[in-house]
């Protein structure tokens, strides 16, 4: 059973009540808890040790992924963090200033976007660190941007550059919370996700909710500078005889490498001119790329100068 | 460093905002998000393989324990769940019975209280598996029940009969949420905590965050059964020469034993007896005990036939 068919079997029959806006299956939960304008966002997210980072991570990095995965996620929803409280699993013997200075990276990216810490507890994990986070939001009704939005004809957006996040984006990176407020200020967001798994598991995601297809164009993938330097180091060591190292060519890397967390979203073809105009003007640093169209069916194409294939590679898969 | 020494460090300086109206500290962070009447109510807590729960037990129980002690948060502030987000860490290896069988006992608890589980997420946690849970729930603001309310003079009560959880209560025990509903309707409770530390430990949060303190009546402590067996089977383990086996009396272990999940809370001595009555028509199958008094100054007395003498067990402190 992977990953993916357990969250199947779990999420048929979870109790529901009239609060929940938006269950499982998005990148927050939606909740109505009666402001009449407002929705909250609910959202947990953890790092583990060995897992998401390596024993040897600078720990203010470590407590900046943690809290900014989080954030990516309200992001996602066009939303406001407002509260967060932090679990921290530590072994029994643990160096106090390592977790110290986990808080400061997570009071420091707090801070940033006024998100309160408001509480938490720490834990026995006898193993190794664990760090889940659980954050609240909101966001304005009107504005709240779901996966299932996108429609044929949309032309598809990713921020920034795609791949080889692990080289070191994926305890630095900036939660797109400012961006996506502005976007959906500015324009009819249909669909919005942030890419956690991969562009192409994570547009899949997108798809499935929307019950459409996607045509890629290979040339407009972003493809970020450490996807290409990994892919040269990677074709070197194969030059040098290992053989198992990783395959991935740039492209693919981009496709499919996880913990990009830039956003991905859709928006009406007339809209797309015009949001990229007013884009470069308001965040001329960060790159914005249309990298295809939604299409009526199903599954993701990609063009590039050999013709149309489709697109096998998912992504990242947990217990794959 | 202590649990209790880190928990203190990390405190100072955690980033707060306007929303944040009771923060670490507390059973549940108490949030403000514009409700005229409400006040929402935050909490996370986590169990963990072979710390809170042993490999053999059965998985239904795990789940119910992870999410009744998040309850038994929320009913320490006489507040009501709303919605519940799972984060669930699993080794690579696992059983998607057992991890079902997890859900069965989380679901049936939630849809009890009509508690919705709006997602979560699954991760790799190699070496055993954790349960996080994260809720939110509300309450009217002028019905919130603080650790801080405690005065000179006030009754102190619990519910049930403590001590010896680990026989099996544990694993089963019922979130008093319906009990501290009632008490905040009726009665104005002064201050309230659930028992998770053991008597000892979570009465003295109360007294520091009151800044009184406490005498208790020995013969007023409820002992359960399940801490007189095991004093019982402890002294014929010594008796046998098990030097090593604990040496806690039925009494000690009621005052310092763990996750009780009973409501201590404080009263006006004018309302202890009305109180008292009350609950007996109400809550004829629940015992509740007036076990003493709030008194100025600081720390736990406790009288029994042989006088007055200072309490020094403090319950159970993690990483001791």
């Amino acid at each position: 059973m992977t990953e993916l068919e357990l969250i199947q079997a779990i999420c048929q029959g979870l109790p529901t009540n009239p609060s929940v806006v938006v269950g499982p299956g998005d990148d927050c939960a939606v909740l109505e808890l009666g402001l009449p304008d407002r929705f909250a966002l609910f959202k947990t997210d953890a790092v583990v040790e060995g897992v998401h980072f390596t024993p040897d991570a600078p720990p203010a990095k470590v407590g900046h992924k943690a809290l900014a995965r989080c954030l990516s996620d309200v992001a996602a929803m066009a939303g406001t963090p407002t509260a967060a409280l932090i679990t921290l699993g530590l072994p029994k013997k643990f160096d106090p200033s390592w977790v110290l200075d986990l808080y400061a990276g997570i009071n420091a990216l707090a801070a940033r976007y006024a998100v309160a810490i408001a509480g938490g507890e720490t834990t026995l994990n006898p193993d190794r660190v664990a760090v889940s986070v659980a954050i609240i939001g909101w966001v304005q009704k009107e504005r709240c941007v779901l996966r299932s939005g996108a429609q044929p004809g949309d032309a598809i957006f990713v921020t920034g550059e795609l791949g080889g996040s692990i080289a070191g984006k994926h305890l630095e990176f900036e939660p797109r919370l400012v961006e996506a407020q502005w976007l959906t200020e500015h324009f009819k967001i249909h669909a919005m996700i942030d890419l956690s798994d991969g562009l192409a598991s994570d547009l899949r995601h997108v798809l499935n909710a929307s019950r459409v297809g996607a045509e890629l164009l290979a040339e407009a993938i972003p493809i970020s500078h450490a996807a290409r330097i990994r892919a040269r180091e990677t074709a070197e060591a194969r030059y040098a005889g290992y053989e198992s190292a990783c395959q991935k060519t740039p492209l693919q890397a981009a496709l499919t490498d996880g913990e990009d967390f830039e956003l991905l979203f859709t928006v009406a073809p007339n809209d797309a001119v015009r949001l990229l105009d007013a884009w470069r003007t308001r965040f001329p640093e960060l790159r914005l790329s249309c990298i295809g169209k939604i299409v009526p069916g199903e599954g993701i194409t990609i063009r590039d100068k050999y013709g149309v294939r489709r697109l096998t590679e998912r992504g990242y898969i947990h217990f794959a």
